[in-house]
């Protein structure tokens, strides 16, 4: 029960939500959001079920009500987890499910024609992962007169600063994600199979604390092994861990779908002195990106305290070292808005969360190590509390 | 190291795979195919990678050679899966990740000029998950005087019928789903949190067996209970179960990436009239949808059927009752092609598969019951072997 209550979200929050979107709606002079990212519909009214695989949205006119729009046997059940009344919510009918010929947008579209006037523009989210160009051609058709435009992750902008309630949920991630990291590291021996590794992940996941039951991470636990921990994504096989090879860890923790991700490296046996140094290096930047986050400096300014230091010993990282998190469903747990890179203009302030992390991708042989934090009024909260040191096993 | 040497695919499986997918291109007057739904990349090339959330595509020309297009991260290790060489693969730079101004899908339409003459007509998977209305245009955009359209699901009707080493995989993930099964009904007791019995399940998936080690389900598992049974896909809390209540499972078993779903119903205590009858027609109609899969029967008899039992009991479903399966990654483990009910055309042949599930959700309570198939030449065969009862424990 405890979960229930803690992730209830108050009525207050959920309107001031909407106003913050209707502002940019104002702004930009758009007449209505189309929103698809579940995550975006989590925020927005609590809708929370593994109903994405089919089309489903909300309508968010400039003025007037929301309408959700998910497949009739969803739409049936939606109640049980949004803040909306029956009459918003609208179900397709389910003979429009995988059909070449029609689509639920076309209907979708039909509905929306009586909550959106001739004439408006119509921002979607055009880079969200369970719209697609069938749905979008399919909506444009069926909206007359109006025109679509990309939202740019409109509603992925208002979610950034986190509000006490959010903060809340994220604290409780980052304890459930350290504990399932720990099982990790404890678990992880030669001659386990990794399956079984994942195994244990999985179910730390899942089971949470005795208060605090867990949720299901967007991405599955990661932990490429050996040559292959040169390269990030890989998930796992039914084969062994090996003495004198490492292994990346990636992993996250999830309490009512806010996320604190988490990387470590485990080293089976004496570590080379490649790793041991990179590792020594990894965790001096770490510190010089952790200080560095404060209200007011930029994510490019906390990028460059990181790239000094490993500069400085002749090591390079191409990609990010971070990007900003809080409510996360598959495939991605990051919240695609603010990434801390070079190219990063964006000034951070209290209340965004980022998870940072360090993964140095080599050819044939890697290194991770994450952290997910909030910036605060006086600098950084961390999330979870292990030692940023690699973790080795003699 | 079993699973690995059991889910290699035969060089001769993958150009038979990419034959069949050319002759389609010929017939349609198509100068090239864009593939980005994860399933049918794996089905190309054994491409296997949770990097499908930032844009990925394999390219099939009428003629030449298949490119592959990635992060540059995920590039440099798509070797470990994909049975490419290194000059296929191409990594597109990290600076182009979650930017407002420019996109992935400008660099790959770049490269892929090269490879494509001006004047084709281009298929691109436009209904796929991970394919998005930006990622269409940019690549339109960058493709001048080529035309894109819809593949309508090209690779996935390539993929309906199984061959023999599929078919092995499908076999050992129906192990893998029934001793999951069996492992959430043994657990499933008034007073143990949704959490802890998913911890069990997602353990059980992961595991698999001493010979087999399970792969990630497309979909974690569901188990509504009490009201909220009525509705088949919300995912779980950390309340615990309650005595009196019934509890729908929807769980799979994956191996190499192929999935046999299934699902039950459990009763803690003496079930309600109501729900003990629709049990027990269910059950027959079951038998009756089971017996009626065979080579040359459409999937609108196999509804039939099943209908045709259920009403003479008063019973309505209006949603399918079945739908092909396969390879299967995050967010459906549906094949998204041949559905069992009345609009269905297709004539089953032997060594497709099909998830027979049979939801019944009404208001405020539900029952389920599921069968993973394959069509063989003399009628069916189940990838499971539980019992089609309700499970009851008093």
């Amino acid at each position: 029960m405890s979960d229930l209550l803690e992730q209830a979200v108050e009525p207050d929050e959920y309107s001031g939500r909407l106003t913050r979107v209707r502002a940019v709606l104002a702004e930009r002079g758009l007449g209505a959001l189309v929103v698809s990212d579940p995550a975006n519909l989590f925020y927005l009214t609590g809708y929370d079920a593994w109903s994405f695989y089919t089309p489903q949205c909300l309508l968010v006119p400039a003025d007037g009500e929301v309408q959700l729009f998910a497949r009739a046997m969803d739409a049936a059940g939606a109640s049980y987890t949004c803040n909306l009344r029956a009459d918003q919510i609208h179900g397709y009918p389910e003979h429009l499910v995988h059909r070449p010929d029609i689509h639920p947008y076309d209907w979708i579209a039909g509905v929306c024609r009586d909550f959106v006037p001739v004439g408006a523009d119509v921002a979607v989210e055009a880079d969200a992962h369970y719209f697609t160009p069938r749905g979008y051609l399919a909506l444009g058709n069926g909206l007359p007169g109006r025109r679509l435009l990309d939202s740019a992750e409109l509603v992925n902008w208002v979610r950034l600063v986190k509000s006490e309630h959010e903060l809340r949920q994220l604290r409780i991630a980052g304890g459930i994600a350290e504990q399932a990291m720990r099982i990790a590291l404890d678990q992880l021996h030669p001659g386990v199979r990794q399956c079984d590794l994942v195994a244990e992940i999985l179910a730390a996941q899942a089971t949470g604390t005795p208060e605090h039951g867990g949720d299901y991470p967007a991405i599955v636990p990661m932990l490429p092994t050996g040559n292959a921990a040169g390269t990030p994504h890989l998930t796992w096989t039914d084969r062994p861990f090996v003495a004198g090879e490492a292994t990346t860890i990636e992993l996250a923790g999830v309490f009512g779908r806010y996320h604190a991700p988490l990387a470590r490296t485990m080293m089976l046996g004496d570590p080379p002195r490649r790793l041991r140094e990179t590792a020594k290096i990894v965790a001096d930047g770490m510190s010089a990106a952790l200080s560095t986050i404060w209200p007011g400096v930029t994510g490019s300014a906390v990028h460059a305290a990181f790239n000094d230091v490993i500069a400085a010993h002749g090591l390079v990282k191409e990609s990010r070292i971070g990007y900003s998190i809080g409510i996360g469903y598959p495939p991605d747990w990051g919240e695609r808005t603010v990434s801390l890179r070079p190219e990063e203009t964006t000034v951070l302030t209290a209340g965004m969360a980022f998870h940072v992390i360090l993964g140095m991708w080599m050819d044939g042989w890697g290194y991770e190590l994450s952290e997910p934090v909030v910036v605060t009024a006086d600098g950084v909260e961390r999330l979870t509390g292990l030692s940023h040191e690699l973790t080795i096993r003699r």
